[in-house]
């Protein structure tokens, strides 16, 4: 069904961008194959690196024209193999779009291309006073892809999600039409958001070429607490409790032990506390000093007095603050490496939901005699679990997971949660998505999807 | 196109909701057949006061099997004309939909239906300590009309919209399919997000039957400041300037001395401070007193010593808030007694284009010889602009209207503004709408509305 690109179509898409920034055949590396994860293949016939709207533009029309699949990829950090041409086609690299194009001061506002990478979004607008509050473990991915799966991070527990930072989008649609979803304004009922409908939507609907995010001024300072617990059960039925509280926390992170030893083992280095099974890590920030201040004690007094915590550390200065967030950081590696392969489940759950569901992870764990550890935004609800190959084999592997898979989906379900939280559907995903929010839901998607994109040539089966 | 109503139709309507709640003919009063403004009429058929999702369920069924125009209306306090059924058919009246329904006090989501107004969903939740942030002036709409237009409100600076504190939506589709949008969940990254479709689209999609909202712990107090400036350009443009600085105020509102006139004449009641020709009116709030104490007075100091305020009134007592808000809260309904008739205008503009366009609307005041009062939501762009008919007689109105409202949503376009900020698109400002944003982004619109409703039987005529 789709057009298989001949000789002289290659050379013809290679011709609308600039000398060089068209691979095809071994020039392709097998990075291009796959995503961080690895567990989606898919081989492009011609991988562009694009520059502007205007190259991308081209190639859509030609594409749209043609019955070519046409694939977008930023830095390939995502695990859900959104980014993954499993049609073939074209592969859209946009890492050389990667400038910062204008900070709008006087709206708060910073006009990005889609390639730059948000860890020097964090440094270009902190150093001038601003703030970009979503932050999502993977420091080296793309802003676009951040918009593209609605990453959250961290932050999420005070400051929001991804879609709560964009004002609006540039986009490059299947005709090659460039048009913009969204102005540079703060409130907007002027029809139905096209731009909260490309958030979220994992390149099947439109390619993303500018992006204008929301700042903010810059907090003066953050502080952490570490919060060890005698148990898991007890530190996460703390965290509805400090969030009913005027102590309103930046984040509050989840993780046990195990997951602690695997960060040591992978930094070479050893946590500040391991002495407790369960931890609880928050942070606080605030516009003055006497503000956070206040926040951080009250946190503490509460956890200690009322919460059932064992200690509270004060996590400030510079080398307790590596210390603790380098781990932090490291989790998901370093989990990724105590493993021969991994696959990663995302669920996101009401957060008092929490401590059934990672229970019940436990006795998957058991029944199925599969190592999944696991840690979570206990903020927010969102948990990432990895169910780890270890020594198995192929066999029992492929045979295992997709049991496993399905039974997590179907718990998250049962608690009234959702199957991602920040990692997006993708291609890994579709199907428990279909499961879970049913036909009616996913019929009404699919129309969507037919609105943007009639002849399917973007990002063809992923998401719905 | 649409069917008739015969006297059988409307009997078995009649019989799908309770005993008393069916109007039809003369029961059916003229305020169904306008909305607060009244620029907009059409009578309907039948009005149907619904008080269950099962009910409209099976009236929407009905109406799609019978193709019949299906309008929602909750208190009618629009100004665009979305709750009037143009084409006639059925009115469902959310207003009897009106229970409070559950606070879940673990996941911080208030569980109401469409009809509540949102005062009483502010009283409910603030004598728990508890807050929902968007604050729209008017406080006996109901929050299902707060979703359906994605209301914005004063404290949208710091907080956001509506639309930011909407976890999840129950709908009935036209097919009468009941069916949730989003879970109970802090981020989400499943598939498209109909819920953002839905917010905003005044009753064009789905029918809202019950609403989840975020919650979040009551800010301590609140302590406002009445900054008189010597001129309103200098008053603008000090707020791009106070946004960039640590203070962030929850609220920041401009207004000028005539204004202040007719709230004044309206509520019979002197404004505490008239010397001055225009007034930024700020409010600042946080989780404690000295939090807020920090930040009110570094407001006070910056716009005294750097941004050219003449004065700065502090405006804690009980008494003086009731004075300045009362009159703030008056400003719609005083301009509306001022004159015989009038229509508005609910730009949105780049907070840095403010000063610009109120100008631009006094000069078009004098080009046409019309009165055009205004006031605005300074900190985020959103202008609230009167046109008001005085003593011209109807040929002149209606002749003069349509080209001041013509200069109006050109200028927007060209300062890169949008049509509406907060009051919704309706039918009033269709035809502005599809001007400014085109036909591309408006056929995606309408292809977004028949993967939704294709028989189009759900508010027709009304936004796309």
């Amino acid at each position: 069904m789709y057009k298989k690109l001949e000789k002289n179509d290659l050379e013809f898409l290679s011709s609308l961008v600039l000398p060089g920034n068209a691979l095809v055949g071994k020039e392709i590396s097998e990075d291009y194959h796959k995503d961080e994860l690895g567990t989606v293949k898919g081989i492009p016939d011609i991988v562009l690196k694009v520059e502007t709207a205007e190259e991308i533009s081209k190639i859509m029309k030609f594409a749209n024209d043609n019955i070519i699949p046409v694939v977008v990829r930023g830095s390939g950090t995502g695990l859900v193999g959104a980014c993954v041409p499993i049609h073939g086609g074209i592969l859209l690299d946009t890492t050389k779009m990667n400038h910062i194009l204008n900070l709008d001061d006087k709206n708060l506002v910073l006009e990005v291309e889609p390639g730059v990478l948000i860890m020097d979004i964090y440094e270009y607008v902190e150093k001038l006073g601003y703030f970009y509050a979503p932050d999502p473990g993977e420091k080296t991915a793309t802003i676009g892809g951040n918009v593209a799966t609605n990453a959250g991070g961290m932050r999420a527990v005070k400051y929001g999600v991804t879609r709560n930072w964009v004002v609006a989008l540039e986009v490059v649609l299947p005709t090659g039409e460039i048009t913009q979803f969204g102005r540079i304004v703060a409130k907007n009922s002027t029809g139905y958001s096209l731009k909260d409908l490309v958030i979220g939507s994992e390149g099947t609907l439109a390619i993303i070429t500018k992006i204008y995010l929301k700042l903010a001024p810059l907090p003066e300072k953050s502080i952490s607490l570490l919060v060890p617990f005698a148990n898991a059960d007890d530190a996460i039925k703390s965290v509805p409790i400090a969030l009913q509280s005027k102590i309103t926390p930046t984040a509050v992170e989840f993780f046990d032990r195990n997951t602690i030893g695997f960060a040591e083992s992978f930094l070479g280095k050893k946590f500040p506390e391991t002495s407790h099974n369960a931890y609880i890590l928050l942070t606080f920030d605030g516009m003055s000093d006497a503000e956070i201040d206040e926040k951080y004690k009250q946190g503490a007094e509460l956890f200690l007095d009322k919460l059932g915590a064992d200690d509270v550390l004060i996590v400030d200065t510079q080398e307790r603050k590596a210390d603790v967030w380098s781990a932090r950081g490291a989790f998901l590696e370093a989990i990724k490496a105590s493993t021969t392969f991994m696959d990663e489940c995302d669920v996101v759950v009401p957060r008092d939901k929490i401590a059934e569901y990672l229970n019940f992870t436990h006795e998957l764990s058991k029944k199925y005699n599969v190592r999944v550890p696991s840690f979570g935004h206990a903020g927010d609800g969102n948990l990432h679990i990895y169910i780890c190959k270890d020594n198995l084999n192929d066999e029992t592997w492929n045979t295992l997971l997709p049991q496993i898979f399905d039974e997590m989906y179907e718990k998250a379900d049962q608690v009234g949660g959702l199957v991602s939280g920040e990692h997006g559907i993708g291609y890994a995903k579709r199907e428990y998505m279909i499961k879970m929010l049913g036909n009616t839901q996913v019929n009404i998607m699919r129309g969507i999807k037919k609105a943007f994109d009639p002849n399917n040539i973007l990002n063809p089966g992923k998401v719905v």
